[in-house]
């Protein structure tokens, strides 16, 4: 056990942000040094900007999206098109498909896949809500925007036969060669589909 | 420009953490969402952290360390060897020699090395106070503990300069065979030291 080098006020800073994603305990020991000796351009206003968040942030209760203000600023968005629901395994789906500008429509967030293998059935979806307004007769067409993986799509399916009693159109993301691929690197699952659901030119 | 997706508070925690070395705009996306989902025990206790070490954290007026007291932990520690004076580049460096246990005694950040391309000079470094405290009678040693790179050996050659007037024994960390190294992936500066310094086995 090393002994402690810095006040328990850094050293706690450290472990926390240790166990941030993407950072380990050496690159989290540089963060804080960086962090202090940029102390008032960024230690200061990222200490304002958590404790802001950490009292600001909340659930979306119609979408599960995660936002400042419930219901969040996409459902409560009167530009988008309310007749299209897209269905997301998770908020990080979300930002993507926004980031991307892909559809102007409103989001379901399961909040994760159906998973027997580690124990995770439809109880720990977000799937109530999605029936109800899936139901409601302004929603038009349901677009399952799930992983391409085994996980996403069970999950697919198990909300497709959820969904038949919505009486709603359910579509799912083409698949196909990603943008900028080159066939030579691509899974042969992947080149069949791009085959198979060909497009005119 | 993408549309905002979420709060400010939540673009602006995003926009500050991916300036953080090791997070860039994707992870730093990944690493808010991560803190926003476990809120209570990770966002809440990082805010406080944050918030602590923002008021506390000081700059050692002795030795150039980072802490929360003034003069610092290892300053002010008693049972270290006050004979013994560790030159390091950066706090994180002290962190490194601190972690190994490699030394008992007090240390001496420069804050920098030089750098003649960079524009950096001996006005840049913290060494006024180091010529000080190396003419301490009570101080027997200096140890360079100064990266092995041009810049670190070019200011470990000034930093000899400046403490002859000071009267003390200067050494420097020994060249030689990382502990787990193979001599094949080596360098040849790097064997041709370690041959050099052999010792007596």
């Amino acid at each position: 056990m090393p002994r402690a080098v810095a006040g328990p006020e850094i050293e706690r800073l450290i472990q926390l942000l240790a166990r941030l994603p993407g950072l380990g305990p050496r690159s989290a020991r540089r963060a804080a040094l960086h962090l202090i000796r940029k102390k008032d351009a960024l230690l200061g206003p990222l200490a304002d900007a958590f404790a802001k968040a950490n009292e600001s942030v909340r659930i979306c209760s119609t979408c599960g999206n995660v936002d400042t203000s419930d219901p969040c600023t996409i459902c409560s968005d009167q530009t988008r098109d309310a007749s299209l629901l897209v269905v997301v395994e998770d908020v990080a789906d979300l930002w993507a498909l926004e980031r991307a500008g892909a559809v102007n429509a409103r989001y379901h967030v399961l909040g994760g896949t159906l998973s027997p293998l580690d124990g995770r059935g439809p109880e720990d979806l977000n799937l109530e809500g999605l029936v109800e307004r899936a139901s409601n007769p302004a929603v038009h067409e349901v677009i399952l925007a799930l992983n391409a993986t085994v996980d996403g799509q069970t999950t697919a399916h198990y909300v497709t036969d959820v969904l038949a009693s919505a009486g709603v159109k359910v579509t799912r993301l083409a698949h196909g060669v990603p943008v900028g691929g080159e066939l030579d690197y691509l899974d042969e699952g992947t080149l069949s589909a791009a085959i198979r659901q060909r497009t005119p030119f």
